[in-house]
């Protein structure tokens, strides 16, 4: 084997050759390792932005992602005797997708079993774990005995990804701050290293289209969903996606703590039909891809099952739901200047807004406020009356609210006809 | 003024846009001062190296750096009552290149002054300062004032560049690792912001084509020469470039102190004629971009005017010629396997060859060794009788010498004609 160093392998991929396993292997460990500096692997970064990976590069990159720590095995867990249906779904994210609250107790209640490495938001889109901090005691800080156990006991659990992929951790935080972020191989490489790691042995990927998402165009979204699913099933876990609408944000709540509550109005059987329709619409293909059969989901919502399994798995994480979910104390109406049908929202409007409210970050160490958000009155094709609300901004800094008003003005119309109906669900990719 | 930060920066210049004054002046002061990390530079470097730069973002880089530290002004300084002719010299940097050393005392000779900010070699090309340390006592950590006085008194000052464009000096270093070395608008601004701050009211340029050189086409090397002409041009010093040729090693000795001696040998009338040759085409050169006229520089070489001066110029830094100058201990001497005439001798297996005697750098911190080097028995040409010695190696550590043998290996060749001449000035850019 030749020696390896990083500026060579640096000048590999930026004049557009293909980096050997030998050396995707070394530049992985190197870097988890600090024998690679930030600055090397940064100019690699935009090397691969500028010049791309082949698919089998993006395998070997992914799987030194996955072997740079722990990778969970489950495989040996029973409940009431039998191996769980370990299934988990991953999404893009999106704006207002606070799908995986509702969905995970959806699949428990169809006998899946989920074990979730779930984030913490950057940039515009909201993190899981950020929103489920919102319930007061809730934490995802779980040792691997506590993960393995609460699986036994409860069939899932929602952590912080921690020592899975660390690679990918130390990466993914270079990549926001070196202009490298929006790259298809870093995306699904960095996506998947996290996911094959976590023990599940089916996947389920939402994989978002539009402006509220990661990649604007239906090609690129597609070109990903496709990568990601071939990296699955390359890797042995058997992986499929949908390519869902985020031109428009996902229900009518958009924050913390405020969808939570709208993710209880679903489990409750409730809620926005865009919200409970992916919600089961993912839900079907995760007992599919977990072999279970014979069940509607739809039931699970109905019957109070799925609730019932929301609740024990937040007990279980310490989270108390007999408390308030408070949004914030400051907040501003936005109220309709004339009558007419509620035209466009632009999900990345809504997305800075609340983004600027202070639910998001900009830095990954950066605290979040559980109670910003921006609640939508009225969706896109609802019949609006000139002078009632059509968005509230909750913040818990009454400074955030001029910028938070700024972002979100422009990014709506009241219009006098139905604005164009969008398909949720625009694809599928097995 | 927009609001400026590195990830916008960045990107702007990863999608191919062209950075803005603001944006460029913004980012070589925060990474100057440390508001901008090392992995967010070498991101934009490796953007840079790929999409390019136009000519006035090169120029605004250039003078950002020129701007980041300390930029002399030697035009208040009088000798014999009249303003100094303030002239110096760049190489891109060549095997063998000891071109400065006769050089300096040459235009000295002539009536120049020269105020060169000198650097230490890294990766295959040796550093001017590298070499004149092999000199017993030489320093060239001048300070502002002793630079300013040594001017006046002997004409010359040849000095690490200290804190002249410490942008650069950052900038380079981390270049060097990220593998973001090769790139003309890199190689340009650096060069030039060094050269622009030193004090020179006018400046020529060695550029250098071939195998030995920092680019290895004539096309690149005439873009750079034309790049650095107008930089110079722009920015008030007048400036013109040679194209030169370094296919084959410049003289017979490569390497620290074996290349002081050698351009002892020029100063005392004597020495290869290709460095004498480019020794007088440099310092005419000079002498025309200072005004100077009448004298004919050949003269200083054969009446000691030249070798007087150069005395001069070392004892005013500290050094002692009269102590010996060294070369390693430890030989290896490479036979003519047979007889004919010498062939082709490729400068890069050369080049390494020294590398690995020790006389270069892998780090910048990392210690040279001024008794490694090459001295070359029978250069491109000359009639070879098998058994005698081509090439002596040198080193200060016995165990560097078989990987050095190993890069000459391949690197030359005895012919049974003569290998083709090549002219040594291949253009001139003015």
């Amino acid at each position: 084997m030749t020696h390896l160093d990083a500026p060579s392998i640096i000048r590999t991929k930026r004049d557009g050759a293909v980096l050997s396993d030998e050396a995707i292997d070394w530049v992985i460990d190197g870097y988890t390792h600090g024998r690679v500096a930030d600055a090397q692997m940064s100019a690699l970064l935009m090397a691969i932005f500028l010049r791309g990976m082949t698919t089998s590069e993006i395998a070997r990159w992914t799987a030194a992602m996955v072997n740079s720590g722990h990778r969970f095995d489950f495989t040996d867990l029973r409940r009431d005797g039998r191996p769980l249906a370990l299934v988990d779904k991953h999404s893009t994210g999106g704006v207002g997708d606070k799908i995986t609250i509702p969905l995970v107790p959806v699949v428990l209640a169809c006998g899946g079993a989920v074990p979730q490495a779930a984030g913490r938001g950057l940039g515009h889109t909201g993190g899981t774990l950020d929103k489920l901090e919102a319930i007061a005691g809730f934490t995802a800080e779980l040792s691997k005995d506590l993960i393995r156990q609460q699986l036994c006991d409860v069939g899932a659990a929602i952590f912080a990804a921690g020592d899975l992929a660390p690679a990918d951790r130390k990466i993914y935080a270079l990549r926001d701050v070196t202009g490298t972020t929006e790259s298809l191989p870093l995306i699904a490489s960095s996506i998947m290293s996290k996911k094959l790691a976590e023990g599940a042995r089916s996947l389920v990927l939402d994989v978002k289209v539009g402006r509220g998402a990661f990649l604007k165009t239906e090609a690129e979204s597609r070109e990903l969903a496709r990568t990601m699913v071939d990296l699955g099933n390359a890797y042995g876990v058997p992986t499929r996606a949908l390519l869902t609408d985020m031109d428009r944000p996902l229900g009518r709540a958009v924050g913390n703590a405020v969808e939570v509550i709208e993710s209880l109005e679903v489990l409750a059987g409730g809620g926005p039909d865009d919200v409970v329709a992916l919600t089961l619409a993912l839900a079907g293909e995760m007992c599919a891809a977990a072999g279970i059969d014979g069940v509607d989901p739809a039931d699970t919502l109905r019957d109070g099952s799925a609730m019932d399994r929301f609740r024990a798995l937040v007990a279980a994480q310490g989270g108390d739901l007999s408390r308030p979910l408070l949004t914030g104390a400051y907040t501003e109406t936005v109220i309709a200047p004339r009558g007419g049908v509620m035209g466009d929202i632009d999900a990345m409007a809504v997305a800075m807004a609340v983004w600027r409210l202070g639910a998001g970050r900009a830095k990954p160490a950066d605290p979040v406020q559980s109670g910003a958000g921006v609640y939508i009155h009225r969706r896109s094709g609802e019949p609006v009356i000139a002078g009632e609300p059509l968005f509230t901004l909750s913040t818990e800094t009454a400074e955030r609210l001029p910028a938070a008003l700024a972002e979100l003005d422009g990014g709506w119309t009241v219009d006098d006809v139905q604005p164009p109906s969008r398909a949720l669900v625009i694809g599928r990719i097995t």
